[in-house]
């Protein structure tokens, strides 16, 4: 069994795309990439991203629209110690979600579809609301000014690593340090383990 | 005053690039990026990974070295609200600290800059040691088997936003809504606004 497995429920893609806050967007030009951290919200299509209308990152859409994205969930780090008694390195690792997304980006010209972008990225990031819609007036000059492009989704990969190649053995030991451990972050690692296991 | 301000104290740098357990590499071929998430460790000139010798990673670096390489140390989504009471949406935004390393891909055969990249690594994830150092014998099998490569530094751009562009009043008002939700982020955040208000 491999390490890391292939996740293709897109409810669990899902999950993962609304729980990010952010993700990196690779862009390049004259062979040359550039590796951008960005915030963003998705939908079935797209991922939308938003920005200044000048810059780095705009002239180089502008020059070539290929682009990847990419997102991680991380988990636990996995001491070499939590799965063997060899005292070797080896075994240490990182247990995460990561997708990644490879398509085509696009400017969005049509203020109907920055509206549907931008309160969607308010949505994911302010779920209580206390602001007032896109469609006010009030937001009118900020839309017309501020950048908002998508990446078409052409493909995309998700993987996951929680251990489940490991023998039971193993799979137990690393779940009792993670248990002794006992950071918010392992108890997360712990169930999403014992979740994979079940799949 | 900018949003989002240059840090150019690598003491400061090396921090975030020692507390980040991973960041984004962005390579391309045929003018089409990738954007890979891994486990990286830094020293004063390069970036170090590594990995399998197969598959699309090390394909692309065999064809074109320029590389792309991102960290984001993630602070506080910061609401709309935290910082006006106009209800409008556009205060609403998200502190962080980032890091982007261009340059190129070099691809280490020597065993013993593999010793030491995977040696930098471990001390990285694993402070505590519990494991034989990489110059024993018994990794000489993993150590031939494993792809290592460095990203050598051709310009290095970290930046930071804390809020420090806001009023002394909106400034205040965030900081009093970080302490009201205080989370264990929220309070990291507090930490380094008030830190960068002095700088």
């Amino acid at each position: 069994m491999k390490s890391v497995f292939q996740i293709r429920d897109s409810i669990i893609i899902d999950d993962v795309l609304s729980s990010v806050e952010y993700g990196t967007l690779a862009l390049c030009v004259d062979n040359t990439p550039y590796s951008i951290p960005l915030n963003f919200v998705h939908d079935k299509e797209s991922i939308y991203f938003h920005g200044s209308k000048k810059g780095k990152k705009m002239q180089m859409i502008y020059e070539n629209t290929n682009a990847s994205f990419s997102v991680v969930q991380s988990y636990s780090i996995i001491q070499s110690y939590f799965s063997s008694n060899d005292l070797l390195a080896c075994p240490a690792t990182h247990f995460f979600k990561s997708i990644i997304i490879n398509g085509q980006i696009e400017i969005i010209d049509s203020y109907e579809e920055k509206v549907k972008a931008m309160s969607l990225l308010m949505e994911k990031l302010q779920k209580e609301g206390g602001y007032k819609p896109f469609t006010d007036k009030a937001y009118e000059k900020m839309l017309n000014a501020v950048a908002v492009y998508k990446l078409n989704k052409k493909n995309l990969t998700a993987k996951f690593k929680f251990g489940q190649n490991l023998s039971d053995e193993r799979f137990d030991m690393v779940i009792e340090h993670l248990k002794k451990r006992n950071t918010k972050i392992d108890n997360a690692t712990i169930e999403m383990m014992l979740n994979q296991r079940i799949l």
